[in-house]
């Protein structure tokens, strides 16, 4: 298991960490098999989606806010729970094959840190498992 | 692989499960890699979220009340249709970290079953999958 | 890691892929462990629920639509915001048990793809890692 460390930059926002977890990945020496990336947080989450036109990202943010608005009468008070529902809804971890040391990503994909409660220095964990080669 | 039993309380709720998958690790003798918790049924799922304000897991329920209403006027007679959708939603499997024999969960981290159309029954199988250790 | 090859039927539809999925993992020579299910597509995604009703899928489908319309003014100009924004929500992999040789699903699961932006000729990656056997 290897971590990245990462600023977010707003109270939501979808930042692009495919770069981070390929070098990671490289480090931990399984070149076939699985990549598990894992949030270790309840208020930010992680999805897989287009990286080309950023406007994709723009549109995820403001369809959950519609799903999950900020001022609903929640029960929890700390003015954070939307950021908790929308975390469970895009999840905790996302899978990405591996095939001969290579991310197994479609052409148009990126792996995103869904943040929904920030600014905040945030972690995330990569575990890489061994399966057989192609 | 090995199986967890469980009875949901009510229609709708998030059972804290976090400890019973601790223990069933335990058991499966591997330390390090990725844990499975999954769920074979499909109108229940399972999430990672806040353990600490249980208002937090009351609130998931009710904005997934807002998305999935139970009386839509849907095609499915068994009149469950919106445990199927929240199923969907929150997904029918969750990963955690698994390093030197302890889940990787985050400080705040719990793993809720998501019950959507009990009480009932209710059943989840762990699998540990073995990755390099750190 | 394999690949299966499928063509979607309509704009949005949940196909059932569990007998190639079934296929894949026979030829893959792992008997125990986890099965990965990925969808290396950007409007598409990959989710378990009931295989016995297709009026499940029917809901699925209708509360979707109602959580990400297809036409609101989103700023991603291609028309297909909704289907990027119902792939996050499903999620792009799926992990299956894997347990003697057989899917561990349970008996009303099936493995469905979903399509958002169809139809068209789409793949599927299949991993199988190797755990403990029971």
């Amino acid at each position: 298991m290897a971590t990245i460390s990462l600023q977010t930059p707003r109270r939501v926002a979808f930042v692009d960490i495919t770069a981070q977890v390929e070098d990671t990945v490289r480090a931990l020496g399984v070149t076939d098999g699985i990549v598990v990336v894992y949030v270790p947080h309840t208020t930010a989450g992680v999805t897989i989606n287009e990286n080309a036109d950023p406007s994709v990202r723009a549109d995820l943010e403001s369809v959950l806010g519609r799903l999950a608005p900020e001022d609903l009468p929640y029960r929890h008070l700390e003015g954070n729970s939307d950021a908790h529902v929308k975390a469970s809804l895009m999840g905790s971890s996302v899978n990405v094959p591996l095939a001969g040391g290579r991310l197994g990503l479609g052409a148009w994909q990126g792996v995103f840190f869904a943040e929904f409660d920030g600014p905040r220095r945030r972690k995330v964990h990569v575990v890489a498992l061994p399966g057989p080669a192609a």
